[in-house]
């Protein structure tokens, strides 16, 4: 099976990899054309992996490289990035063909770019994708919404992503699974920012308490174990005390569209607007910057989604200075 | 080895029946005399290790039928009940026995219990213990605080209540154990409160979203999977639109004392506090009692702790009724 991948950042790259280890053709183009060559170089891809990677210097050539019906994956930051690429690949394709928008748009785009594409002919899929960067390994949890049959078609596909231990379910037309996504990312805001808070209080306890300790104790079958406490250990063994990391919490939207669609519902959604707010206030508040809570929540995202954090100018008021956390490479690509 | 159990509640009883299976001799007391005795014939033990259970009439019987030093673990609802019991173990053990408090009592308490039996020369341990009720099978996670030599002699005893997958960890004097497991307890809250914001939003989205398959999707490796989001799963797939359960959601102590003590510490716990608050509201509030978030916060507590959910004297406005969700039983005993 072949396939086209647009957009080489942090999971479209590893998506790629993934898929070419499990002896897909995968033909890539990325808007910097000196990503996609150092992609090649730096895949640590060798032989008949290798050679079943195609680089395309234009779009055009990568969707004349593919065999009907066209299979073209998109991997890139929601809004602008995938409406320019998408108006350019919609010029290439044809009838038949499958268009997939992995990144973490948002639904109503995906049901608007959905309906257009179905009036062409053209099956238009909307996954949102998650498991952040580990999920090369542990498999992708893959939310797909839009044209049922191009789900049917793609199916080996998103079962070779989702090995060994990720998933993929159809929940419906248009946009429900870039929904299903959104949805995801707004509890996530909460779930960070109650880590965040819970450990701020222990950090400043009347104990003199071993936060990493904690952290693995929390790991062992506790109410609170899980993905995010996971990243939260990972975070606590390589610094013990996050004095590397500024509180300096960027967020991607997703929050603020749960928040949006909640007030269309009649839903109240205190936590996440709550969660929100904090990484809002993160950004000119100089006092939350220091923050244990908002430092545990930028080295998180870090953790998890390669996101890049900043790093104090001036040592932060903390005990002792732990071993800074090694920063995943930021090439573009906000799934996660 | 031998041990007192006192308290056979939800927590208590559970953690009896894995002693006695481990191998452990259990003189086992409870306030109520007829639940000690359904539990001797309900406990589905047999042979020797049914034999190697004691039921004690009284609280002295417990502690003469055990070796010194003795080992005397309570499993009771913090406040008066744990308080009044230990005021009457107190009167038979002697110095070098060893108590443990394995209820969610306040650290301050624990911390001024350990002083007090530290001057007669008993050695005693707060341990916050986790897990749910499913952790008589995966393993329960401790959190230890207290007197260190009592903590290394009974570690055959945690090690034994931690098989296969839960964990033991001492973290420092007093109540320091308690401490760590106050501050699960306020991260708890925060996680249910997203999920259950999250899930209303699914419930009212413009897709006709089945709750269960996002539930089981979102399990797949998802930013959002763990422990809590697993009984969501348990819980949806007995009543995928929770119709049978009323969101009138009990507290039970340990949320508002992390905010006490973020406050003592001058941290904005935002997040634990808006959590708090909508459940002292769904006390009262019929529209929120009415909320899918409230039911979900309400179904889970029973789902991890057997707390009980009441049911909605009316059949809620929703589609379709679900199987109820079957209680497990409530008698006392409040950890989880």
């Amino acid at each position: 099976m072949r396939l086209g991948l647009i957009g080489l950042g942090k999971m479209g790259s590893r998506i790629a990899i993934k898929l070419l280890k499990e002896g897909y053709e995968v033909v890539v183009w990325n808007r910097s054309k000196a990503v996609a060559e150092k992609f090649k170089i730096h895949s640590s891809l060798q032989g008949s992996t290798l050679q079943r990677l195609k680089v395309a210097k234009t779009i055009k050539e990568l969707i004349t490289k593919l065999r009907k019906p066209r299979i073209v994956w998109l991997m890139l930051p929601a809004g602008p990035p995938t409406e320019e690429i998408l108006k350019q690949v919609s010029k290439f394709v044809e009838k038949g063909d499958i268009i997939i928008d992995g990144g973490n748009s948002y639904y109503k785009e995906t049901q608007r770019r959905y309906k257009s594409f179905k009036k062409k002919g053209i099956k238009f899929l909307g996954i949102g994708v998650s498991g952040g960067i580990i999920a090369e390994k542990t498999g992708y949890p893959l939310m797909v919404g839009g044209d049922k049959s191009a789900y049917d078609y793609i199916k080996p596909i998103l079962n070779s992503l989702s090995k060994p231990k990720g998933g993929h379910e159809y929940f419906g037309e248009g946009g429900a699974g870039h929904f299903v996504k959104m949805i995801h990312n707004g509890i996530e805001y909460g779930i960070m920012q109650s880590l965040g808070e819970g450990f701020e209080v222990l950090e400043k306890a009347p104990y003199k308490l071993d936060l990493l300790k904690v952290a693995k104790l929390y790991q062992r079958g506790t109410l609170v174990s899980g993905f995010m406490l996971d990243r939260a250990t990972e975070v606590l063994s390589k610094d013990s005390t996050l004095s590397s990391i500024e509180g300096y919490i960027e967020e991607s939207g997703e929050a603020r569209w749960t928040i949006d669609q909640a007030k269309e519902e009649g839903v109240p959604v205190e936590i996440i607007e709550k969660s929100l707010e904090f990484r809002k206030r993160s950004q000119k508040d100089e006092k939350i910057q220091e923050s244990f809570t908002a430092r545990m929540i930028a080295a998180l995202r870090n953790a998890f989604g390669g996101h890049p954090v900043r790093h104090p100018s001036a040592p932060l008021r903390i005990k002792a200075q732990g071993e800074p956390v090694r920063l995943a490479p930021s090439r573009g690509g906000q799934a996660r």
